[in-house]
C-alpha cells in the first residue's frame, strides 16, 4: 500500500507528482519534500512559500515542520525568512540530535549555513496584496487576520515508512515573530509510523490549545478508523473551546494510517486532495456534516475553475 | 482543595510562596506566577531567567508558557532576550486571541511595547561559565549541550481553576534561536482544569516527539491516578524511543489532577517540590525504579547542602 493526503487544493500538483514517486517506491519523505516544494514555489499560492502573505511589517516570515514516523525525528523552523523552501530546512534539521527546531534569525541563519539558497520570497502580487489591506485596515478598523492556509501531508510509501510535513507563511499580517501550530509537534503535525499520522491547518492559536494532530494518532492507536479520530477529535474540540474559550477558530485536519485508510474533519468548508494505491485520487470538498460527522463530495469543474479565477485575479 | 507541583529544586522557595497565596484563595495564575518569578529572579538557577547560561553566541534566550485550564488560553515566548521575567510576558499574551506565541526579536518587541522592563540578563557569574565552557570544547571536542533545566509547575487553586507554566533559558550553548518543549503546548506542557495538568523539564528535541504533557493529561482523563499517568506515559515513551530513534534523552514531568492528587516520572535523577492542602510539602528525589514505576524519596540535609554548595562554587 502507499498514499498520501494534504491539506486544501494548492496540494494536488504536488499530491500527483508525489503519487508517481510512491508509485515507483520511493521513500515518503521524499515523494512528500517534493509535493510540499511544488506548494511553496507556485507563486499564486498566497499563504505558502514564495508569494505568500507577509507579516504586518511587510516581511513573509515562514513556518515548517518534517517528522519522520519510524524515527520520531523532527525538524521545524519558525519566523524563517528569504529562503524558498522552509521544509527542506525542516527536514534537514530533523537530522540533528540537538538544535532541531530554530526560529527567527537562528533559523535563516541555520538555513545560509546549511547552503541553501537565499531569495526575497515577496513577489510583487503580495506586496500590492498587502499595501492594499494595510490601507483597508486603516479604514475600515476591520480585524486584520483572515488568511492562515497551511499545507500539510501525511505520506505512507511501499515500506510502511511514513512522514508528515508542513509549510505556511502563517497569519496574514501577523505581528512580527508570531508562530502558529504548523512547526508544533502534536498540533500542527504528528506521526507513528506504527499507526499512522495526522496535520493541520486553520487558527494555529486554536490548535495548540488542543493538540489534535497527536490526540487524533492517540485515537487511531485505540482502534478508530482515520475519519473516525478526525470526526471524535476536531468536533470534540470544537465544542469543547466554543464552551470554554467562547470561541472556536476555524481549523481543519486530514489523517492517514498505515493501511493507507484516511480521514478529515473540519468546522468550517475546506478543500483536501488525496492519493492512494489503486483507490481514490483527487481534490475533495469537506464541510461539517452535523452529530460529529463531516460531508466529502468531490469538487466540481466550477468551483476549480472559480478557484483559478481567484487566484490570479488583479489586485 | 489546593496544590502546586513544580520541576527541581530550584523551585521550591517559589512554592513556599505560592503555598501561602493559594492557601489564601489567590488565583492559580497568580500563585504560579509569583512561584516562577522567584525562580527567574534569583540569579545563582542557571537554566531558567537571570543568571541562565547562554546560547553559543553568549546572547541568553529564554523560552516560557502560560496556559489557563478553563479557557485552553495559551501564551508563549521563546528565544526572547533582555527581560527579566518571560513568564509575565507568556501570561499576557495569553490574553491575545492572536499572536499568543511571540518568537525570536518579535518575542523581545512584544514586551517591549507592553512595558515590561528591560535587563541584561547574564551576569558576571554566567559570563565566566560560558567562557570556561567555550574553552572545553575548543580543548577537548566535548558534547556542548549538557544542562537544560526547566522549572515548570503545575497549580490548582480553591476555586477549581488551573495553570501550568514553564520559564527556561534552554539548552546551554544552543544554537541562536533553538526551541526546545517549554514553550511548547503539549509537549512541555498542558491543562485542562477538569482533569489536570502536566509540565515537563529536559531535552525538548526528544520531548516533543513524545508530547509527553498532553498524553500524560488524557491518560488522567481516562481515569489513571497523575502517578499512574507518568509512568505509563515516560517510561513507555522512553523506550520507544530507544527501540525508535536509537536513544532517549533525559526527560522528566510532573503532574496533578484537579482533586489535587499528583505524580512524577523521570528517566534520570530528579528533584521537584510539591505543596497540597493539609498534606505533603517538600523536596524530593525521584528516579526510575524498574518496572514502569518511580522512587520518590524525601530530600536529605546532605543533598540540599551539597547543592547550595555546588550552585555558588567559585567558576
Amino acid at each position: 500500500m502507499w498514499g498520501i493526503i494534504a491539506t486544501w487544493r494548492m496540494a494536488h500538483d504536488g499530491v500527483l507528482a508525489a503519487k508517481e514517486m510512491l508509485a515507483a517506491d520511493a521513500f515518503a519523505g521524499d515523494a512528500m519534500e517534493t509535493a510540499i516544494k511544488m506548494v511553496e514555489d507556485y507563486p499564486y499560492y498566497k499563504s505558502v512559500g514564495y508569494g505568500g502573505l507577509p507579516n504586518e511589517t511587510g516581511i513573509l516570515e515562514m513556518d515548517a515542520a518534517y517528522m519522520d514516523g519510524t524515527t520520531f525525528a523532527i525538524g521545524a523552523v519558525a519566523g524563517i525568512t528569504d529562503v524558498p523552501n522552509p521544509i527542506a530546512v525542516a527536514r534537514q534539521l530533523s537530522h540533528e540530535k540537538f538544535n532541531s527546531f530554530r526560529v527567527g534569525a537562528g533559523a535563516t541563519q541555520y538555513a545560509m549555513l546549511a547552503g541553501f539558497p537565499r531569495k526575497n520570497m515577496l513577489t510583487e502580487r503580495a506586496r500590492r496584496i498587502w499595501e492594499k489591506r494595510c490601507e483597508e485596515i486603516a479604514k475600515t478598523n476591520l480585524s486584520p487576520y483572515d488568511g492562515h492556509d497551511t499545507v500539510g501531508m501525511v505520506c505512507l510509501d511501499q515500506n510502511q515508512r511514513m512522514t508528515v510535513g508542513t509549510s505556511s507563511s502563517g497569519l496574514f499580517m501577523k505581528k512580527a515573530g508570531r508562530v502558529g501550530d504548523s512547526p508544533l509537534s502534536g498540533s500542527g503535525f504528528y506521526v507513528d509510523a506504527e499507526i499512522g499520522g495526522a496535520a493541520a491547518t486553520g487558527l494555529g492559536e486554536d490548535l495548540m490549545k488542543g493538540c489534535l494532530s497527536y490526540e487524533i494518532v492517540q485515537l487511531m492507536a485505540s482502534g478508530l478508523t482515520p475519519q473516525a479520530a478526525c470526526d471524535k477529535a476536531v468536533y470534540g474540540f470544537t465544542e469543547k473551546l466554543t464552551q470554554r474559550y467562547g470561541k472556536a477558530g476555524a481549523f481543519s485536519l486530514v489523517a492517514m494510517n498505515n493501511q493507507g485508510q484516511w480521514g478529515v474533519a473540519t468546522n468550517v468548508e475546506f478543500t483536501f486532495s488525496v492519493a492512494v494505491k489503486d483507490g481514490v485520487c483527487g481534490i475533495f470538498m469537506a464541510k461539517p456534516g452535523g452529530n460529529q460527522t463531516t460531508v466529502i463530495e468531490p469538487i466540481t469543474q466550477e468551483w476549480l475553475d472559480a478557484y483559478e479565477k481567484r487566484i490570479k485575479a488583479p489586485v
